[in-house]
């Protein structure tokens, strides 16, 4: 075996046949040709598992082996590597991947909450078992962004690492500017699309986002995994309102996933916040993830593609698949997993920046003066105020931007204007990030 | 020696320490603890190389050989790697490079010309003598976009690749659509900035462009390296009316290196040319660099970066030496160098797009019916016309856009207008790129 390694088939026993394992048995098959051109071993498909056998997925499975539990994949001698797209951070998925491991045999995962969860864990025992762990599709899918971190931009240290890393919640914030919808009508229509899921919590709560951020964050600083460390919010609570004052403010509203380190730690953190409408990242629009990787010698690097889908998401897999074909295999979050760490979180709160901040007050003399007072107590210094229009004793919308400030401060304005009683909602804030 | 292999440090000759050769032994130096987090083996300068040995460099350099001769590096026991960062594609860049693989170091190389003109006897060359031939930074500097389509997007079929590959022209077209001046006068206060050469025919005149381009090329169509294959043209003959015609129109003039698979073969084509304004390419400014790559499952992949400079071309050096401590060495142009064939190229005068041609005119009746004529005549359909103001018997601008039509055709436009008595001036003409 050892002697015909170099030209011997890498055989793949893929778990899991539904859009992404589907993808990959076609791009293996359509591409043979330009793979084999790259890569002196054929990459095989020798097993699958799934739950129905009986589904038509539209790809041909005959001379291919059928096993029914997921996980004795593991166990079979004529698989080199597991290929896991079930998806999950426990139960099958995570059976399969560390029996696989166990087993001797190389991980492929598109599964970033399995990641986000426990890929310290699994690294370490990938590292040990002397096999790969690779999840290039697992973070902004066809974008080969880990690639990109672990080895192209590896000379550098990094200092930031964000981006648009769920392409679901771009969809809806493009659709919501582009048509000044709310979210709930958008959200709906995107469910009818197959853009969002029926349950679309992951994606727009942000926790979609935040296992991929988590992933790089690790990448980035090479510390462990640590999922429990990202501060997350969604864009449930971004109205048609909002998206309107950011663009009359020269602004856009994204759900950023955002990681850097500061002198208190290492901050991580996925929310909606606005960006300059001319930055490049605001103008990355519907189903496009982008990341933006600073470095202290390349400076900003820059990486847009779709971020999810059958093609994107199996052309990642298949790059990751030729990666060990090739016997390129590297530590899974660049440096070696026992020198994982777990990273000090910088603290809640310590945020600086600006803020924007809508509130709903009825319009009578005096509110602006009660909350410029509340302001100037709390230190916050006001940067603008729209008050569009007048209504004497009916709700209208105030809008103010602020300088920098921190997030224990804003919080302690928001709590203080909630109680004023001529506001009628509580505060409307987003973080805006200069990106500088 | 072959024991203490995976240990052993990584020792560097550096043939050329200017801008980039100072670089590498900062990021080096400054790095250290992250790289060395990366990558099991240290990298080490041992020996160096420059003309001028008293200059001041702002670098330390006690402790490392100094040798007169940069082509020495290559017989020197204590070098593994032979860094070439002299540049230039003939005399001692090429002596050094090819002494270097004869001698079995492994070599990286910013040298873009270098590998333009002899890439593919070079790749030979070090394929044979099993060595790596690594040059990240010759295309797009910090970008990583070599990795990112040998390896990213490997397993996907290209059918295009195109981009922004030359930050001074980059540079002036911004700064002409910012200030409204001409090329002469931005070209002049970029020579002051230090942004472009006393000497500015490589940058201004395509030719940089295109040397990337064709390695571009090579590597996304797993051909050999056609340099002379490239249709060059360069920013000179660009004016301050066509840009602001260009915006006017919904455009923006961009320099941009593209190569793509035709039905007639491979294109390859560096030209200024019209982008649509609202394309991510279009907004990629100054000097950052930007690659777009099309892969037949991955769909459109961008990559935005600083394309030159110490900082970024550096840390594309050390990716690179970094990879080859790692052991990650592969074919220069991904497929091995052997398969690499001349590629058809697609014929001169085939492609197929549409156009903008700007004619300065006497402004008197019948001119727009006998230019309409000629187009007619020629099967050219026009999609839009712009004669703004009017001044009888005055030279005035007149500005078409065409809808689809061949270069040949609008070539025959263009030689049949010059004919024309009222027709002041050769038609400007600018190809627009959908990049649809």
């Amino acid at each position: 075996m050892a002697a015909d390694r170099k030209s011997a088939p890498l055989r793949i026993g893929l778990a899991g046949i539904g859009t992404v394992g589907a993808g990959v048995i076609e791009v293996l098959r359509e591409n043979a040709d330009i793979i084999s051109k790259h890569c002196p071993r054929p990459i095989l498909v020798t097993a699958v598992s799934a739950r129905d056998r009986g589904r038509d997925r539209g790809i041909d499975l005959s001379g291919i082996a059928w096993v029914d539990d997921a996980a004795a994949l593991a166990a079979r001698d004529d698989v080199d590597v597991v290929v896991e797209v079930i998806g999950g951070s426990e139960g099958k998925a995570k059976e399969v991947v560390e029996k696989a491991i166990a087993a001797g045999k190389h991980v492929v995962t598109a599964n970033k909450a399995l990641l986000a969860h426990h890929g310290t864990a699994l690294a370490l025992a990938a590292e040990e078992a002397e096999v790969a762990l690779a999840y290039e599709a697992a973070v902004a899918g066809g974008i080969p962004v880990i690639k990109a971190m672990r080895e192209g931009l590896a000379a550098n240290r990094i200092t930031r690492v964000y981006g648009i890393l769920n392409g679901t919640c771009n969809y809806i914030l493009t659709q919501m500017r582009e048509t000044g919808r709310e979210f709930a009508d958008v959200l709906e229509e995107a469910q009818k699309l197959g853009y969002a899921e029926a349950d679309p919590s992951f994606d727009v709560d942000g926790i979609d986002a935040a296992h991929k951020l988590s992933i790089l964050t690790s990448v980035a600083f090479g510390c462990a995994v640590d999922f429990a460390g990202v501060r997350i919010s969604g864009i449930r609570n971004v109205s048609a309102m909002d998206i309107a004052y950011a663009e009359e403010l020269g602004f856009r509203i994204k759900l950023l996933g955002l990681a850097r380190q500061t002198p208190g730690g290492i901050e991580q953190r996925v929310h909606a916040c606005m960006v300059p409408a001319a930055s490049t990242i605001a103008k990355v629009d519907g189903v496009y993830n982008a990341v933006v990787t600073s470095g202290n010698f390349v400076g900003e690097n820059i990486a847009i593609g779709r971020g999810a889908g059958r093609g994107p998401t199996a052309s990642a897999v298949v790059a990751d698949l030729m990666d060990i074909a090739r016997d390129r295999i590297l530590p899974a979050f660049s440096a070696p997993a026992a020198t994982l760490a777990r990273a000090v979180q910088a603290p809640v709160g310590q945020r600086v920046g600006s803020y924007y901040l809508r509130l709903m007050v009825v319009d009578k003399p005096g509110v602006i003066a009660e909350i410029a007072g509340v302001m100037r107590d709390e230190n916050v210094s006001l940067e603008s105020m729209i008050q569009r229009g007048r209504s004497p004793d009916e709700p209208v919308p105030l809008v103010f931007t602020t300088h920098e400030t921190t997030e224990a401060a804003i919080a302690r304005v928001a709590a203080r204007l909630d109680e004023i009683k001529s506001v009628l909602e509580p505060a409307h804030l987003l973080p805006i990030e200069t990106l500088e």
